[in-house]
Order: C-alpha cells, then structure tokens, then sequence
C-alpha cells in the first residue's frame, strides 16, 4: 500500500512529518511518497538520521499559503505539495492521501482534483474526537456552512461507515446536534433531517445535546459544518483550558501531589490526545483524504498515515458507494 | 425594591428558593413576592425555620409543568407561579421577577406578558458564563434559533449593556462568534452582522471562534440561538465532564495528593462555579427578568435574587431604550 505524504503541511513540517512517515514505514509496512521540495526533504532527513527507505520524493517548488484562498489550489496553487499530492492521489499513483495544510483548500482540492464519491453531495471533515465512553466522529466539522437535510443524512452515512470499518465500532449510534431532546426541537434543518434520519436504516438515537457530547453517549454526532466547526473548536479550546487548569493545579508543591495520581494524570492525558487519531477524514472522497492537525508532531503524523491505512483496508469508500446507492431510493434528493 | 420570585421554579423549590429568599431579605435588603401554593409555602418555611419576614406571598394553585409547551403559558398557563409573576411584575407590582422555570416558557411569557423593549425584536435569555480573564455574556443563547443580522446587532448592545451595568465593565469588548477571524468567515449572517456591528457605536473586535471563548479575550459573545445554546450546553457539559474527572483524580491516593493543591482546586471550583453569577438574564423584556438555572440552590436563588436587583439599580432597561433609540439611525431595520 502506498500513501502519499504531503511534507510541507502543517506548523512542523517537513521535520515531524519526516519521523513520522519513518515510523510508519518500520510499524506499519507501508510505502510512502512525499510531495515537497526534494533537496529540502533529502537535507532535512540527513541532517536529522531520518531513513528514507520505501520513501519516493514526488518534487514540488511551492508549499500552499495556509492564509491563502481555498480555491487558488486549483488555479495558482496547482504546483503545491498538496495539489501535487491530491494529483497523484486522483491518478491512482497512491492508495490514500495524508496532509496538515489549510483544510479549506483540501476540501477544494479533493473536490475538484479527486472527487467526490457518485451520489455524494459535500465532503465533510470529519474528525474522530474523545469522550468518555470512548470517541466518536463529528460530522460535518467545518466544510458546509449552510446544508440542507439530505446532505445532513449523507454525513451520518459515512460517519457510520467510518466508524465501523476504520475504528471497529459494530453499529454505530448516531446523533443529531441539536438544541433539544424532541423531535420538534431546531431549526428546519433539524427538524427535517431527525425525519430523514428516522427511516434511514442507520442506528439512529435521536437528538443529541451538546451537554451529552463528552459523556461519548453516540458515536456519530450530525450538523453542519458551521455548528459543528464552533462544537469541535469549543471542545478543543475547553480541552485547552482545563489541560492548562491541571498544569497549575499540579506545579509548585503541587507537584508532590501529582505523585499519588500519576497513573491516572497519564490516563486522562492520553483518552484526551487529539494526536491518537490521527487526523480529520475529508468523507466523501472517492479515495481516502486524511486531514492531520496544523499543530501536528511525529506521532500525529504517523497515526494519521496509520488512519489512511485503514480507510483503504476497510474499504470505507466503497461502503460508502452501496449505502448511498441502498439510499437513493428510501431518502430523496 | 421588591424582586417578584417563582416559589416553585426548578429542582429544588421550593425548599431552596425559600432559603435564597430569605438569605437575600436579610443581605441585600430587598423586598420579596413569592408566586406559588401559599400553603406550601408556609409549611415549608415553618417546617425548615425561614423566616417569612419582608416576604409577601402571592397564591396560585398551578405549577407550570416544564414539559409542557412554551405557549401554554398565555393560554392554559395563566394560573402557575410563572404566569402570576409575570402579570405582578407586567403590572408594577414588583421591580424584576426570578424564575428557575422552563426557559421557553419564560421567555414566551415575558414577550407577551410583560412585553418587549420598543424597538427590540426578539428576547435573548443571556447567561454570564466563566472564563479565564472573568466572565462573558453569551447572547442569544437559546430562543431565537433563527436570527436576522439586526437582531445580533440588538443582542450585542443590550450584552453591552448588561456588562457594563450589571457586572462593571467599562466598555465591553464583543465578539461574533464565528468560524474564522476574516471578516468573510461564516454564513450570510455572519457576514453581515459583521459590517453592521462595525459601524454599531459598540466595542467590536470582530469575530471570536470558538477555541478562545475559555480564554475571556471578550465580554459580550454574540451569536444565534441555535449557535449559542450548543456552546452554551457543551459549555456546561466540558464543565461538568473536567469537573468529574478532577474528583476521579483527586479520589483513593489522590486524597492525599490533593491536600498539595487545594487551594488552587478551590479557587478553580468557585472560578467555574455557575451559581456565583445567579443566572440568565432575559435581555429585551421592558422589566428585568432572570432566568435561574434548573438546578439552583440556595446560593443560585440567593444570587439571581441580587442579579435581579443590580439590573434595576443599574437601570440595564433604560440603558438599552436609549442604546436602542440612538442606534435607530446607524443600524437600518
């Protein structure tokens, strides 16, 4: 299996995305292309003892501005490390497609470089996110900002298929976001899709309010990129704040106190390290796009490269492909 | 001044709306009307030792059930505590009135009972909320689940207001919630609340994503009341999943180790702690009205009780006649 690294995206790049594609070769027998400046990732690796064994170089000159326009990755940006990437990945060069640049501009790319699966409306980022009961996927996170009910039910189809064959959860309970328990709760969006949702054959719960969200009661959470990119920003800055809290609860002779709860200090660490899952899946392509965390390291990038991996062994396009089609007949479009 | 409270709003009334009534008769030498069962009240209040001094009680015989449809409260809802508070405060009976209720219910009741601000479109239930730097006002958080950008604007000058008026802050500083900080960012709405809040008169600083809300960096949070009550909720829901998880750290062995710290966990605990502020504040009705939270206790009541008395004494009402009437010629309707 081969996946294609883009090494210029992201606040580390192109050094943690160096390690991590090393490790991922070693852990997870897979063959990697980067896309980048070739001299710019033979040096960095070099200079750093990074093998590049099973690592081709496709070389690119330009890295695309995380401050750029999203559609200029398919105008001016067409020369970059990830419109070279999505290039090679729409050309059946590589299995899966793994960056950390601007999410906009992936989703632009992938749209109109890769493109979407038959049927498919939107691409959804979709991030897999923590919780108590274990985590669960976010759905759309920041892509639609307006959508109508379809588009809504088509996220928690590939939600469900995600979650089933990439993170081995038989049946998946999915949940609407929204502002209250009935059906008659949110806007006519919500109020539509709940209908929708009700005869779509998905393991469907209801409404979810976002006050359940951390507790992990559902493993797929609906809405549409506007609401859900202000839920998973507001869980990410709340995780923030509070890791922050711990800290200074736990310096000056606090320190000694964190002794007695160590073990469980590392335990609340690790179920909340967004860096285990990797990345954001871009649903909706009709080749595995994984969208890693700006802020990623090492370890990031290779449970990223490992969470394409299993987008192609568990064949999440294709399961996509027959619901949509199972679905054409019971949701209308 | 006599504040007009809901004996038997929430969880706990009305045992604890008593012990709150009477903590603030004798702290804050306020006047109280309570609504609700007269006999109940009496017996409670003699069967717990609380004195009834500087408390009148006003009788009704109903409940209004928080289950029931916000509209009822107009139509077969006219006899609950709710309602008959609402008429003595329509009525100048009282100066504000206090009710842990269905907030639904309330907000439906204050519009057509109490009436609206001239001017104001919509009523907008605004909660103070934690944060870092201190507190912020989250404005719609809950009623209005579809808004125009007029009716932000409104939000944003009445938030200012309250801030300023009730909680002492010179010049608020507000922020949109939305998904990016370019004045492009968002739906429609965003976009033009956006151009409208720059030529408001108010201390705009554009808009504020989600991330940064726990920081504090502003004071009045504007938004819809779809947005705002998700953040409100996952607000809550971070809150209390961090607070579940310090007690599971601090608990066996952690006893020990949490005697190290405890004077950071108990500045954290009151930081967080949503009783401190009372509660939700309907911004927009012509008397002020406060929402408690569901499961106030006598601490909450005891400060929603002193909520409602600083926005008579800061007059937050006239503040924004006045905001409104000079705004009337910037904002277009």
């Amino acid at each position: 299996m081969k996946i294609i690294v883009d090494a210029f995206g992201g606040d580390n790049a192109p050094l943690e995305v160096l390690k991590g594609c090393e490790r991922a070769v070693k852990e997870l027998g897979v063959k990697i292309i980067l896309t980048g400046s070739s001299s710019k990732i033979k040096e960095c690796a070099a200079h750093n003892g990074i093998s590049l064994n099973d690592i081709e170089i496709e070389h690119t000159d330009d890295v695309f501005d995380i401050h750029e326009e999203p559609k200029e990755i398919i105008k001016s940006g067409k020369n970059t490390s990830m419109a070279v990437g999505l290039q090679l990945l729409g050309d059946g060069k590589g299995d899966a497609f793994v960056s950390a640049g601007s999410t906009g501009a992936l989703v632009m790319g992938a749209t109109f470089i890769v493109k979407r699966i038959k049927g498919i409306k939107r691409i959804a980022p979709s991030p897999v996110m923590p919780a108590d009961k274990g985590g669960f996927i976010l759905t759309d996170a920041g892509a639609n900002t307006e959508c109508r009910p379809e588009m809504l039910v088509q996220f928690a189809v590939m939600g469900s298929a995600y979650m089933e064959k990439v993170m081995g959860i038989e049946n998946p309970k999915v949940g609407l976001l929204n502002i209250g328990a009935e059906d008659t709760k949110g806007r006519d969006l919500e109020i539509e899709t709940y209908k929708l949702l009700e005869k779509s054959g998905l393991n469907f719960i209801g409404n979810i309010e976002a006050r359940d969200i951390p507790k992990g009661e559902c493993q797929v959470v609906v809405t549409d990129g506007f609401t859900g990119n202000i839920a998973l920003k507001l869980y990410e800055g709340m995780g923030s704040f509070f890791g922050k809290k711990l800290k200074w609860i736990f310096s000056g002779a606090g320190k000694i106190g964190a002794l007695f709860s160590l073990g469980k200090i590392n335990k609340l660490k690790a179920q909340m390290d967004y860096r285990e899952t990797g990345g954001s899946a871009l649903l909706g392509v009709r080749k595995p796009v994984i969208k890693a965390h700006g802020s990623s390291d090492a370890k990031a990038f290779f449970n990223a490269v490992r969470q394409a991996k299993k987008c192609v062994e568990g064949d999440v396009v294709g399961v996509i492909e027959s619901y949509v089609s199972d679905m054409a007949e019971t949701v209308k479009e």
